[in-house]
């Protein structure tokens, strides 16, 4: 408490600003910590063998009993994705909507994690109390039903986070942005806003969901056989759309992708996707019905090796084998740094024969607002103080400068990167100090393990590979028993190197027995004299410079 | 000679269908072989520490007698870049315009190849003798100055090969695409059209390199200090815009990076970019003007880590530090599969304040025809056969589907891969057996010992690292004399996983010891003991699955 009897509060983001993914950000009001969501984010390229990447909550768990609650906004996996990892080390109840938890749940169940989980349901009418601070909760559009932002209510004002958010003025499940409650939350006052920045570079407004079912209709009304459609599992909208698309064109869905299988059924079961019982069929079931009465609902939208469609396309699915009958509308963008694989993915598919719907604007559009959504955004809520989150560094700076043209003060705009704190206090905010955070990376069962080093090995080895030289010594006076044994791996064709090898391995016989007749025994000097003079041979006769590993074993 | 007399014609492709880069076509016309372009390609993500991939020109090789000249159509490196390595193998004449073989010659130079080379200057009214083949050239307009297509007159028909091209309507340089010569040809009788299919799935046209003029100066107009654009070095009407945007707000030219270098004063010496003598100067001497004063022309457009712009972003470069007053424009888009890196540099420089211009349609345009000029490439040309060609098979497709509404007979489309044979005899086209192609990989000054073995080394090792397993054995009984010793690289932080190695190493030590029991003498059942067993460990522990290594020395 200061003086005046205000709260101190204090907002900071553990992930998802200054990148896109694994968005974590914490409300400090006193001394209760709220977290909003746990995301993890999918490695960048030079992040060689890491699976997933997740944010540090050291800071988290430093202040364990302080922690009271993490609000989930919505489903996607850069937002809930961490969940297992952090629950594990801070049980701490989990608020989200029905939707979100029953996807959390259901991932916690694979973990053997969902016992003991205190979870607790929110939607728009909520009002809680988290630790003693008044959180209200109001409904948002996006690409995943059930999503929702946040008002956390301090003395000194509110502090709200938009979630992921668009203006849908025609959501296909007719459940709107509670616009209404945004503006009243306004009216009262909002210290600060955290807003979605992942499309402040685009201006107008996003198309809504709607219209692509239109799209999706039309292509489904001139396929002549089968209709495969592959886009993300969590987009309920899009797949009800599908499903509605099949049922006028009189085709029964089915599903393949594990992920896929997985939100359809909990969609179904939790009544966020109507499909009539005998619309669904199983996979293994569609050579009983003919191709024009079957659509293939599937994931691999991204052009994720592994999955569905790309094992249809390589024809190494299980029950399909694209036909040139077929019709295959991916129905969404590559996300950046996909582009590649997927159009990799659509080429096959194309060469299969079969009609291929790709990029075009009527079968996808974005679940995130444009531009005049996130004015609309700045509009109803009138902050004081504007943090644009969720964004890469150029998103939260153009985010910044639509505030700007809304009328919030330059001074009061903070593009913060992880671990920066803005404080609140008697209503003024400051950028004050750092809290720890960074990337935690995970590869396989590993967690932490894999750093800095261990990527720059990986890196080196992954461009010219390696060469162990392995030689065995007299331990009285350091004469060559046996070896050296050159092994290379990933450097050059060893059969069509032979003369380079065979050289390489005189050039150590040499090297050692130098060092012996100048009295250098140390093993570290010993290695470091075969790594250099090998080094530089290899790299003039080669222009590579491959990861050189002498051993030295003593007998 | 076929009966009547006709030459017997045969058209592939060695690189640049079914794919972006190494361009490389050839037309047989009877005994002769014509080379049309000899182009690298960068790498594939999945092409671990190669630097370029150029093609397999083996056939070509075998056939050396036959070949009798390679003409190259404009000057960019996925059309000349392979240029240095065939020429050694094939000394054949080399046709190109005058700024083609400037930039090709330096290119040579720099390898100590251009002596001995057969450089022929050709332009649009050249009548070439090749081989006893009259081979027409035709002016187009592209991203590079000096672009032509080709047409080989065969006693079937013409072959006619665009190069790279779209329409100008309003060229830079005044220089207009020969619409009346392309039909000339056409009204002659194109007996197969290959055809430039990058931008086959955009509709509409492309936008005139001039307008792009009037983006860049704008910019230049409201510009506060410095201009850095960066740009391709090649695209030398882009560069001509800059310094005519630079000269009309009174600034100094300053050129970074050795690529732009390289190719300005190149064109400044043929004459194909107009720059004022006391325009130009030093990139050592900026800090003589004031900020205002100076524009920066830089490579690093594509996000290469190495560019200039990069180096500038990184705080860096030796001459330019960002300053917040600087207006950086980044007049390209990112080439699929470089989007991240693109970003990645764009963030960079907005965090040190400075102005950004970035992603936005009036500062650049592409050098590549769309829909609509493709099809008025068709109908100029008015073909029998079509070969889409320089492209995607998705971009191919698409092609042949333009090229079916402008008139020609889908089954006289040929969607060839590599190596395909499309055979003219009588005026009549099939597929017709397949020439040796493929990848070459160039990896530091290695050709060809590069391949897939080494490639899945390099993989297997990127992904989880490498563990290298040392034991010395008695020569007369197998018992360990030395070890085992574990060395991993890339796979743990050894530091934090000593239990896990000590652990591995038992295990080793206890599978020896049982294959001595059980009387496993032979080196290669000893190794694959220690690699399944260890593997199958530490998979169990780490789910990982990094590359073992075992290594047996006998004393």
């Amino acid at each position: 408490m200061t003086k005046q009897g205000l709260e101190k509060v204090r907002v900071f983001s553990l992930g998802g600003v200054g990148e896109i993914g694994k968005n974590m950000y914490v409300i400090e009001v006193g001394d209760d910590l709220i977290v909003i969501d746990s995301g993890l984010m999918f490695p960048d390229d030079d992040m060689l063998g890491v699976d997933v990447v997740i944010p540090d909550i050291s800071y988290l768990l430093e202040n364990k009993h302080r922690v009271k609650g993490i609000i989930l906004t919505h489903g996607h996996e850069d937002h809930i994705g961490a969940v297992p990892y952090v629950i594990k080390q801070l049980n701490v109840p989990l608020y989200g909507t029905k939707l979100t938890l029953g996807i959390v749940k259901e991932k916690l169940k694979e973990n053997g994690l969902d016992k003991n989980v205190d979870f607790k349901i929110i939607n728009n009418k909520t009002k809680l109390i988290i630790g003693t601070t008044t959180v209200n909760i109001f409904r948002t559009n996006h690409s995943i039903p059930d999503s929702v932002g946040v008002c956390i209510e301090t003395n000194q004002g509110s502090i709200v986070h938009t979630g992921d958010f668009k203006f849908d003025q025609n959501p296909v499940d007719g459940v709107y942005s509670d616009i209404g409650k945004m503006a009243e939350i306004g009216e009262n006052g909002v210290l600060c806003l955290l807003s979605d920045s992942t499309n402040a570079e685009r201006p107008g407004v996003s198309v809504s969901e709607s219209a692509i079912g239109q799209g999706i209709t039309d292509a489904f009304y001139t396929a002549k056989g089968r209709v495969i459609v592959a886009t993300f599992a969590s987009n309920i909208h899009r797949i009800q759309q599908v499903v509605n698309a099949s049922i006028s064109t009189k085709r029964k869905v089915a599903v393949s992708g594990r992920s896929m299988e997985k939100i359809v059924s909990i969609a179904i079961e939790l009544g966020y996707l109507n499909v009539p019982t005998d619309t669904l069929i199983k996979i293994q079931d569609v050579e009983r019905y003919e191709d024009d009465e079957l659509t293939i609902l599937t994931t691999g939208s991204q052009g994720e090796p592994m999955s569905a469609l790309s094992r249809m396309a390589k024809g190494a699915h299980k029950q399909i084998a694209i036909r040139p009958t077929d019709t295959i509308i991916i129905s969404a963008t590559p996300i950046p740094g996909n582009e590649k694989s997927v159009t990799k993915i659509v080429d096959l598919l194309y060469r299969t024969g079969a009609e291929v719907v790709f990029g075009q604007k009527n079968v996808h559009t974005t679940g995130h607002g444009c531009q005049e959504e996130l004015k609309l955004m700045l509009n109803l809520m009138k902050p004081k103080y504007f943090i644009p989150i969720h964004g890469e560094f150029r998103m939260q700076h153009i985010h910044s400068q639509l505030a700007h043209t809304c009328g919030v003060k330059k001074e009061h705009t903070f593009l913060i990167d992880k671990g920066d704190v803005v404080e609140f206090t008697n209503n003024e905010a400051r950028i004050n100090g750092k809290v720890h955070s960074g990337n935690v990376l995970i590869d396989g069962i590993g967690i932490g393990d894999v750093g800095n080093i261990v990527l720059r090995d990986r890196r080196l080895l992954s461009k010219d590979g390696i060469l162990v030289v392995v030689v065995t010594l007299n331990k009285a006076n350091n004469a060559i028993v046996s070896g050296p044994d050159i092994i290379s791996r990933g450097f050059v064709y060893v059969r069509e190197s032979e003369t380079l090898l065979e050289e390489a391995n005189k050039l150590v016989t040499v090297t050692l027995n130098k060092c012996i007749d100048d009295n250098i025994n140390e093993w570290s000097a010993l290695k470091s004299n075969i790594r250099d003079a090998l080094s530089r041979f290899l790299f003039e006769q080669t222009r590579r410079r491959p990861m050189i590993l002498p051993i030295i074993m003593e007998v």
